[in-house]
């Protein structure tokens, strides 16, 4: 049998030099990689070790890199992922989010999922209200889905979720709030006109007790999301939108820690102090008001 | 009390864009962060930023890159460190040790320590046999240590390890090989010389059953690290050297899967089939003898 970890020695291979280093480690993957994984690796080793060769760490900073990127796999459980939440902070979710979403200009703007996103929310009618814990501050939403070209898109689908006024997701409290509290999937009627009850969002914390958190805090940096809304609008024929709806008045508006924050998904949030207004919509005054349209992309485009 | 989490609104951060994705990362930096770290994040923010962006990641791939990292990191254990692992197949160990030990040319170049070496080795006399398991074929080497002028070095340490003849360390293979087979620390005499005996190192796989291991297959490469005797030598005064000594007719020698090969660290291995001289040296014919000086450089170099 021959030995699965010999390979050919006529290929006279470079030793190694810090002059070529990375052309060094290139060079030695094999003719019949993936093509993909070649490009992959190949730019990933030339960039790693340029910014080792900017950054000449001591053995001990190589030393520390190695227990961070350890202990950063080792706070990932079912439950928790902690090399997101990197990825997150570093703005790379982002990023891989916008080379994937480039939409024409028209169209609402992508930004990330989040890890809090629950498959088959309950299906409502348009005006529930989805926040069944009864805390924060009222809100009604409306607005219509159309196309790039002002079309509404009759039956389009939303699926929305947020936190509770305490800053957590229900999956974060189980038994604490009610199942599917401030999650609801709405479908847009003939007009394209959706609308719903919800409280006004507010910004909170990712989790920030592991490696992640640690980091934040040597950078001088918070670990709070700006409050927002998550939307997932999608219709058949058109490019599902992922988004957020943003309140204009949160502080970390400029300064979300995972980056999610684009001024197009500023929504204005007008305060309505009318008891008959209210009452009509079934909620109290005040109440906040939000108008907000979504725009789907055609599939083709 | 303050929040801990509040930062001054003041600053008018920019949002992210695509463009300018590390600058905006990186401004998020607070004014009290030490001048290194800063650097440090700067540098692999920008490289991580560009190599995302020349990859352009699918949501898919990049997945795929958050789940190798976490389980790279749940690979390492007390007596697995799969990180480490990854620095030295991708080239960074080997490169990190350039950085730090940029000699000068007469001196006997460093390369990497590995995860095998073992302090309090036991002292033997000059011409001792570290080979405790009788396995492998025999090996006389001896030499002297001088500073870069070639003047002797009396008394200089020599701390020598290397695997067995089937490939493993002795803490590798505890209750099977004997304690402290193939590692032992000599004094050089008063004429810088040492001696010893041993078995001619072979070729062996690094552990390859992780994350690591995985990803080598994938790139079409071996496991396995060039046969090698390990040595740390030192002396008050001078800069002690972590390096290895390679045997000339390993087949991988130009593919050592951690690039720890340097070309001016290949001795000659001549056999010697003498009966007498094998005698007189208390080893056995045919055997292999290797001639090896040690060159260090002034601390003050």
């Amino acid at each position: 049998m021959p030995d699965p970890h010999a390979t050919p020695a006529a290929k006279n291979l470079p030793y190694f030099l810090e002059e070529s280093s990375a052309e060094v480690v290139n060079s030695r993957m094999g003719d019949a990689v993936s093509p993909r994984l070649r490009e992959v690796m190949s730019v990933l080793v030339r960039h790693l070790h340029a910014a080792v060769k900017e950054i000449e760490p001591t053995h001990e900073e190589w030393l520390t890199a190695i227990r961070f990127l350890t202990e950063t796999g080792q706070m990932c459980s079912d439950w928790r992922q902690e090399y997101i939440l990197l990825s997150d902070v570093l703005g790379v979710s982002m990023l891989v989010d916008a080379i994937n979403h480039r939409r024409p200009s028209a169209a609402t703007p992508n930004t990330i999922l989040g890890p809090f996103y629950v498959e088959n929310a309950p299906h409502y009618e348009n005006g529930a209200n989805i926040c069944l814990d009864g805390k924060g501050e009222p809100m009604v939403i409306s607005g219509i889905v159309t196309d790039v070209h002002g079309k509404p898109i009759p039956g389009a689908t939303l699926d929305v979720w947020q936190t509770n006024n305490d800053g957590f997701y229900d999956v974060q409290q189980k038994g604490i709030q009610p199942d599917y509290n401030l999650r609801g999937v709405f479908s847009a009627g003939a007009d394209g006109g959706y609308w719903f009850k919800s409280v006004k969002p507010r910004h909170y914390p990712i989790p920030d007790d592991g490696p992640v958190g640690k980091l934040l805090g040597q950078l001088g940096r918070h670990p709070n999301r700006a409050a927002h809304l998550h939307f997932i609008v999608s219709a058949p024929g058109y490019e599902p939108v992922i988004t957020h709806i943003f309140t204009p008045d949160c502080p970390y508006l400029r300064e979300d820690t995972v980056f999610g924050v684009k001024q197009e998904l500023v929504a204005d949030f007008d305060s309505i102090n009318d008891a008959a207004r209210a009452g009509e919509l079934g909620t109290t005054a005040p109440f906040w008001n939000v108008q907000w349209n979504f725009v789907l992309a055609d599939k083709a485009a």
